[in-house]
């Protein structure tokens, strides 16, 4: 069925479906060009005269709650991933919409995890239709692989709080999984033993969804507080022995990087923002959790404390070395979306000036502005780039599907953001002559910095000039592409792509700025 | 014209209009009985595109922000009233409206005070259509006087709230004055000179307006925190000289009672929730700021100290006494909507354990529950009340509108709602026939206590039970009734109500719960 709809070619020039799981959609048109004349989802009116005076939502289980949400077939139901790859709920939810005998749900996660491997057999059986969110892992091999009976739709974080608020997906059940809750609902993920820091990705879903049950292992008396999702929205809590695998959900270590080549990219970028003059009192950054971007922000604040410099602000995902830099003072604030060690669980919980900030505040492309577009230099990965900077983020050279979007393409919109990423993986060149998933266009990616030297995107011709006598290794992106391929012994060959689309990744503003396709012969396990 | 349109008898046996301002109300049903099948109001969908990326969204002053809001005839424009008498904003800003030049606004303040008074030009030339908000002082003797071209609405803070939330009230342009702001405009009440405390009167207005404006006498970088109201809402953001005046902001001074009955009626409150056995570990309590009630709160804080029970929360509006309960561990949270002395502003500032609510979590009726009802006991005022505990708070006994309804409508849903009264003012009685207004329905109203004794709502067995052999002077309501008439010389004499409404009262569901009428003869003076 799938392959036989049409495409249509984008403003990138790609190809992509005209329909969306029997819903028409908007062809990607330019950063800032689709500007939509509409209004946002109305979710139904309540009265408290349907809830308990006392405050008192709690029932038996996630069975009874679900029941009187009203489950039924085809509904949508969210679920959020601040457990990561601890998540324990997400997996009971299905069972038990199984047990129930609902069929063909769509779900509608904020990301899923390899814990969730064992939905595949929900998949399989027609509980779950097809997943509409980020898959890493199984999930995502499973979609790669033509399986899903719908199409995968990749939306960045941003983009999440978009569509639920536009009323492009409306949620019929949010499971909210909560670390800590009170009867009447408030929640927060700040304390309890399953503590992941904070909840802003179910915040949409509390906000629009039709009906909310709120999870923990943890219930206390009202008043729940800080409540980061209001009891208000909320229309059942139920209790369970363990919502999440503490050990999973915060690693306790954030492991930066020992290899040299990515050592000297995160070295390379920290003087680069130095160097371009983004290093400056009353500035901000953010920068990723992997080993490479982690790197970048020790070799920054080394940077920071040579030259008595102080951060406005930095971005989180918070770890250990960002709550250093705020205990320390070197900067004024950490504003956090989400928290990925120990640290930053027992920061934002106990400092004030470590701030819970979510994809409303963050991201949404269609609020009033968002924080993104302020931060002064955003430092992130990238699977493959091409020469006019456009890059991939979620598919692997071989096509496959194993990343999610998550704050990426939110944070291009950084005044100054650079892609940090070592020049070939397994002897396969990363700049290539085309993306083989668009991801970010190039027109928003201003710097890419590898082992072998630094791009400057020519549209900046201030940072052009601002580094013209500096002693960084500045070389046209071609330059680098060129003795990459002379490495790696040339070009890179490109995946068979099937005919088959399995996913598309939208962009910020809801449109489709390109497909994913079926991956020929992938061989799955399904458990 | 208003006089011609047709009334309907509600649930409630009042005569009430079927037609208010053009648009058909729904008439009262009774407590909990209306329920509403509809959406939630919709605002426009907004694009980042439109807004600078840098987040920079400052603009000279408050008329380029009006004329950029695209304001014109006929519009709604809301203000907040966290500045209460000292607000220095409402007036410049329909100052500015009259030079734009433009008619017929109505204008939709949380609440209006005798410091609005020069609104009344506005209203004569025509710039100001009317008003629809709580009027004290001179704006309510206008509206009594039958002066205005439209009828007054009278909503509680939960049913403000629930107005715009439902789209019943749409907000054009949401004016609202912030002691804290960024360029981006988050926003907030606790610190600089026109310190306040919260925002959360202005909480509606920016989640649903379609324009919003900030503006504030203290602009400080990106970010503000908290933000009580959130950037990603705001339009546009107006730096003034001053924005309120602090010393009538918040008094520095919260004045217990000094008069003996209002003291005794005050104990006599304490010891009946504590001997009813409300005050127990764990408990909770609102008392309004009157005299009266802040001399409960101070009786039961004693009372609290001698039995060695400690509350789980108290509700503000807070002040200093509130605030020392905090201090000295008698309760675990306060949790405030407004705060009414400087005491209150430092630890809602400070203290993580004194909470910032809104009228959304607190208030708000058609939401899944909401704060209000969870609470123990409430101790209110009340301007009259009748043998069926049905209670006035909005006009006196010779029918003049002079006081709001503020959060007394929300908080008759506690456990147990008391009302504290003399029973007698300048020799009229308070205990009568029937209130001049209906504001609340007496079978939300379980206690009332005056200096001549408490009667126990009929309804309220329990109460009755618990208190069987307690020494206090409980005594049927009629007996109380008798005695101040004898005391009086005999019932109040009534107001001749004129024929011509003037207001109505709106319940916390949206219906239309009594008529205010003209008062005929009475005097106004027009500046």
């Amino acid at each position: 069925m799938l392959h036989n709809q049409e495409f249509v070619i984008n403003a990138a020039g790609r190809k992509v479906p005209k329909i969306i799981n029997g819903v028409p959609a908007v062809p990607y048109q330019g950063v800032g060009k689709y500007i939509p004349n509409a209004k946002k989802a109305a979710p139904p009116v309540c009265s408290s005269a349907n809830y308990p005076l006392d405050g008192n939502k709690v029932v038996n289980d996630l069975k009874t709650a679900l029941l009187k949400a009203g489950i039924r077939d085809g509904m949508t139901i969210s679920t959020h991933h601040h457990f990561r790859d601890g998540d324990l709920v997400a997996n009971v939810l299905f069972d038990v919409a199984a047990e129930i005998g609902v069929k063909n749900l769509r779900w509608f996660p904020s990301a899923a995890f390899p814990c969730h491997a064992p939905i595949i057999k929900h998949l399989e059986s027609g509980v779950v239709q097809y997943i509409e969110g980020s898959m890493n892992g199984p999930l995502g091999d499973y979609c790669s692989a033509g399986k899903m009976r719908g199409l995968a739709v990749l939306r960045s974080h941003g983009g999440r709080y978009q569509a639920i608020q536009d009323g492009e997906v409306h949620v019929d059940i949010a499971v909210i999984a909560a670390p800590t809750a009170d009867p009447f609902g408030n929640a927060n993920g700040v304390t309890g033993p399953s503590a992941c820091g904070l909840l802003g990705f179910a915040l949409a879903d509390a906000q629009y969804a039709d009906r909310v049950i709120v999870v923990t292992d943890n219930l206390v008396d009202f008043p729940c507080y800080p409540w980061q999702i209001h009891g208000n929205l909320v229309d059942y809590v139920v209790k369970m022995d363990k919502i999440g695998e503490p050990s999973k959900i915060v690693s306790g270590t954030t492991e930066i990087t020992k290899s040299p080549d990515r050592l000297l990219i995160a070295e390379l970028a920290a003087r680069f923002v130095a160097e371009a003059g983004i290093m400056k009192n009353g500035f901000s950054f953010q920068a990723g959790a992997g080993g490479t971007t982690l790197s970048f922000g020790i070799f920054l604040k080394e940077l920071m404390q040579k030259a008595g410099v102080k951060a406005r602000f930095v971005r989180g995902g918070s770890n250990k070395y960002l709550v250093q830099m705020l205990e320390e003072g070197l900067t004024d604030y950490i504003l956090d979306g989400q928290t990925f060690d120990l640290d930053g669980i027992r920061s934002i919980r106990d400092n004030p000036r470590h701030i819970t900030t979510s994809p409303f505040t963050s991201y949404n492309y269609h609020g009033k502005g968002n924080f993104a577009s302020i931060v002064d230099v955003a430092v992130l990965g990238a699977t493959e780039v091409d020469t006019n900077f456009n890059a991939n983020v979620v598919t692997h050279s071989d096509g496959r599907l194993l990343h999610g979007i998550g704050g990426w393409q939110n944070c291009l919109f950084s005044k100054c953001t650079m892609l940090l990423f070592p020049s070939f993986r397994d002897r396969i060149p990363v700049i290539i002559d085309e993306v083989t998933t668009l991801t970010g266009p190039g027109e928003l990616i201003d710097v890419i910095v590898t082992e072998r030297g630094i791009a400057i995107n020519p549209r900046r011709q201030d940072l052009l000039d601002a580094l013209k006598t500096s002693s960084l290794p500045i070389r046209p992106i071609n330059d680098i592409k060129n003795e990459i391929e002379d490495i790696c012994g040339g070009k890179p060959a490109r995946p068979e792509k099937g005919e088959k689309p399995v996913a598309v990744v939208k962009w910020v503003d809801g449109t489709i700025l390109d497909t994913i396709w079926q991956v020929k012969d992938l061989r799955i396990e399904i458990k």
